[in-house]
């Protein structure tokens, strides 16, 4: 009897390194995850990740179609991993070559962000659509840009670095060594730096004025907004505009039909959305008014990372046989 | 004996229309132009283009093969051109309509910066590349996107409006109706506007001061530039400064190899691009350093226009038969 064909997705995270495996329609049949820093050695964690996942190919009597690794700073068109500042390996890693030795199949890499995107193209939020950006608000801003049904990955393969883009010329110091990128604003980071700026700039009455700022979280935030703290709340509206003038040059970029929301901030949920959607129509260009939606993600928090990576293999080698 | 096949290239401006008949290979048999204004009804106008350039078709003995054109706010999708503000005809027209029934043949329309970039990347500073960004800088600031080999038109068709990317979120008012957008500054007029501000902000001597600020232009800026005058040079350093944050912000949406500048301000040469390749220097996130190149136009400034709705339909129809 032919063998059922299935898919490993893998997400390799600076603290955890999470994989499954899915079939074609991205069932997750199987899936695990541990500490990214268990191994010192890339090549020895490559070879321990690849062949704890053989195994369980092996024991599931199913035939391993393809591989798809979302990572940091990956690169889709050289396979490896450059300089990625979250993770404990230095300089540039060969993820790929690497990771084709030991699977004997075809292993497709990119960053995290894409494989996201991907994830929501195959099996969420933008099934069907052709032109979507998506965003991740975790403790950076990813992005993920889809044009014509496929991932934009440019000249260098880099392509679709929207936590990036310069809000602010001489704004907040970034971790990419520039200043007033997206990121140090609309992230959960961002909206922490925010915070404590408003408590400074704010006369109001704020109970997160007994915290010490270290213990400051974009969740304790939320917490507060939800009780009408002014300054929580203050917090999120600039948030969300820096959100909403990023978002509305994105549109007049590539005019998506989408932006979809994922990651800690986005669960804010309406703290965010609201405001954002308001700041989003005062600040849109005329002739794209009402042409795309803000939509969260489609793909369970716990799976999404898995199911982008699964997708990145699904759609390099799933339209294969 | 067969006829040789050609392509007609229309480039509907505010003041003038331009067209002309070439060859697969970009080369002009026949151009000429009119003042667009010369008729005030849109179908009298498509009508009497039209059946001058079947004539000149019927003259030449050649065969029409495709027809491209490109003007302001058309719409590739549609083929309607959609409430231009600087034409006479009011509305959507419905511009591929019109031209498909007199010409018989494969119409293709788009807009002005949009045929600009595919003409670049047949005929002039783009060709062999698939990732590129055209800039043109005249009284606004037009841009045609290349991601991957092909014009990117998004959701709606009118992707790659880099133009009306904000800079400064209340910054100038802009005639789109918003504020701040990059040709408010970095444009023929935002350079005007710019020299005026900074003719109130610096002490500096000027022979700009002796002018109305209504006869302020970008050549006489330039002018005065070459000659060491300083707020003439701080313009071009503001505007240099502006365009290149405007460009890392591109560049890390979709990493491309070459921005290519063309346009009335982009002929000021050295002025422009020395500030910028600082700026540029400045504001690059380290890992596209490098990465691309800003290069002029490779068009001749006469036939740029005329090449690249050619281009729009050679890329549409040359590959048939």
């Amino acid at each position: 009897m032919k063998k059922a064909k299935v898919f490993a997705g893998i997400d390799i995270g600076g603290t955890n390194t999470a994989w499954g495996i899915t079939d074609i329609s991205g069932k997750i049949i199987s899936k695990s995850s541990f500490k990214t820093r268990s191994q010192n050695d890339f090549s020895v964690f490559s070879s321990e990740l690849s062949s704890t996942i053989l195994k369980e190919v092996e024991k599931l009597g199913v035939e391993l179609a393809g591989v798809g690794i979302g990572a940091p700073n990956a690169n889709y068109y050289t396979g490896n991993i450059e300089q990625a500042a979250n993770l404990q390996w230095e300089g540039s890693l060969p993820l790929r070559t690497l990771m084709e030795e030991k699977f004997k199949t075809k292993v497709t890499v990119t960053n995290d962000a894409n494989a996201a995107a991907l994830g929501e193209m195959l099996f969420g939020s933008a099934r069907g659509m052709k032109n979507f950006i998506m965003l991740t608000l975790g403790t950076g801003v990813g992005s993920g840009i889809v044009c014509d049904g496929k991932l934009l990955y440019g000249h260098t393969g880099f392509a679709g670095e929207l936590g990036h883009v310069i809000m602010v010329a001489g704004g907040r110091e970034c971790g990419c060594g520039r200043e007033g990128c997206l990121e140090t604003y609309s992230s959960a980071v961002g909206i922490v730096r925010t915070t404590s700026q408003l408590l400074a700039e704010m006369r109001a009455e704020s109970s997160m004025r007994k915290l010490p700022p270290s213990e400051l979280s974009s969740r304790i935030i939320a917490q507060n907004a939800e009780k009408g703290d002014p300054v929580a709340l203050e917090a999120f509206n600039f948030t969300a505009e820096m959100l909403a003038i990023a978002i509305t040059n994105a549109v007049v970029f590539s005019s998506p039909e989408a932006i979809i929301l994922s990651g800690g901030l986005a669960r804010a949920g309406k703290l965010l959305t609201v405001p954002l959607e308001k700041h989003i129509n005062d600040y849109i260009m005329p002739v794209f008014r009402g042409s795309f939606r803000v939509i969260p993600t489609g793909l369970p928090e716990s799976d999404a990372a898995i199911l982008g990576s699964a997708a990145l293999a699904i759609s390099e080698t799933g339209k294969l046989d």
